[in-house]
């Protein structure tokens, strides 16, 4: 933090944060009814960043991450522990808390569960990495990248399936007793690999839509089944987290060797390398590439 | 009880009880995970009740519910307080109590919330009971026939709404402050009806659904908002009961005067008035035809 303005008494000026895109309203019907991690409203900084000749920018996701210097609304950093390196740290900004939270905070997933995860990138990648965090004892990744399979394997999975090769519904029943998995986040956003993951559930399970899907997908579910197969469907919104509650936690337990944020750094790059990451991250060959300056 | 086989030890003859459909077994992965309300290996009676000439006959439900006496497992009956009339607390053993439960045990709702029921036949008018009992501040009833909207209105309903005649998303969003409501209750199992529950509901609300499909029924949803709008859907079975907890609970309640289980009962009728029962529930004249021995 570089400076503050008037009434800011969060943050202070050379205090060490991470940045998120969803400051907390505190006033809208979520907020009030104590599910703050639902914000209806969520605050960006109310004064517009500009050029020198007063052009308006429009800051991606609120922030403006792909600049050296920025302006956010207060709610939007959250003070963590300066030992962290910001490579790391700053993942939870965006992706790797959307997957983090996916299996903690909506999942809710607790010590002994199976948890399956459809799509091994950042945020699935995060996703497994949280469910080893919570002591979940089956942990299946399934992606159609054998490389993205490798890397899911070092986040905690203790099975991995390649759906091109086999088809992961029977796969992640044969490795779960026959039954399927109690719980199984859908990291894609795509509505074949939500079937997937609604059928590959246990009865009773719960699926967690953590990807983006496009406008234009419909969802075919047999609604005989969507009774059937019981439980909940759910949808995670930015892993419905609490930058003031989970970032915090996750630097310490980050600190403590106990979560892998590093492991998500594929490279550090400069500015200038930014159009060449997106061209890595679209061919898969990358988990995260981080901007360092 | 007229009589209890060699071991059991819960009742006893004489006792007054409801019997339900479904023995938690106390032995399968839900049940030994602490959730025996999702039983996935409910009992039946061992032994088959056969005519005199010995042909086996095959028990509605497992309980038999068309005859005057009936052989069930120990654990499908549960020993209730003898003051409640037997026609009204009878009705727990099936619809009523997957109605009442749906709100109470699936949604979990609570008071100040907005429920919306879309149904009002005997499992949605109890679904309203259920949300009145739970506190909820504003109760919406959803049905094509004004008869059974009376009928809503009767059980706890705040606001009622023809579909046929009136948009009931619109309506819904008019009634909770332009949002939605906070719950809503499929309670006819069909997925047009779904989409309008999916739509009225208040972003991060819940769906839940306690009516039961027809096989051949596929649900379609805009996949952007299964994501966009959050929040889960679910699925009840049988109002996620459990007999030994909520039967006794929900008899008391009745007994003193806050669930009105006499107001399901339309009309009491011996066995021969069976099929013209049946006829009037499909015209929609009955909540409940009662056959009282």
């Amino acid at each position: 933090v570089e400076s503050v303005g008037e009434g800011v008494t969060e943050v202070a000026p050379g205090d060490y944060v991470i940045l998120n895109w969803r400051a907390v309203c505190g006033d809208c019907r979520a907020c009030r009814r104590g599910q703050p991690q639902y914000c209806f409203s969520t605050h960006n900084a109310t004064q517009k960043m500009t050029l020198t000749d007063g052009t308006e920018l429009s800051p991606a996701l609120g922030i403006g991450a792909f600049c050296d210097k920025t302006l956010v609304a207060a709610g939007q950093c959250t003070k963590v522990d300066p030992a962290a390196s910001p490579a790391a740290a700053g993942l939870l900004g965006c992706g790797v808390m959307a997957g983090i939270g996916a299996v903690l905070n909506t999942a809710e997933v607790t010590r002994g569960q199976s948890v399956a995860v459809f799509g091994c990138g950042g945020v699935g990648d995060a996703a497994i990495a949280g469910a080893r965090l919570a002591g979940a004892s089956t942990i299946i990744g399934v992606d159609i990248d054998d490389r993205k399979l490798e890397w899911a394997k070092g986040f905690g999975a203790t099975h991995v399936c390649n759906s091109k090769e086999t088809d992961p519904v029977e796969f992640i029943r044969s490795v779960t007793g026959g039954f399927g998995a109690d719980v199984c986040i859908e990291a894609i956003g795509h509505p074949e690999v939500y079937k997937q993951a609604f059928e590959a559930r246990d009865l009773a399970g719960t699926v967690v839509l953590v990807g983006v899907p496009n406008p234009e997908m419909t969802l075919e579910l047999p609604y005989i089944e969507v009774f059937g197969r019981g439980g909940s469907l759910k949808s995670s919104w930015y892993g419905d987290c609490l930058p003031s509650r989970d970032f915090p936690m996750l630097i310490d337990l980050y600190l403590q060797g106990r979560l892998d944020l590093d492991g998500f750094v594929s490279e550090t790059i400069g500015l200038d390398g930014v159009e060449e990451a997106f061209h890595k991250m679209e061919r898969g060959e990358v988990l995260r590439s981080v901007v360092v300056f």
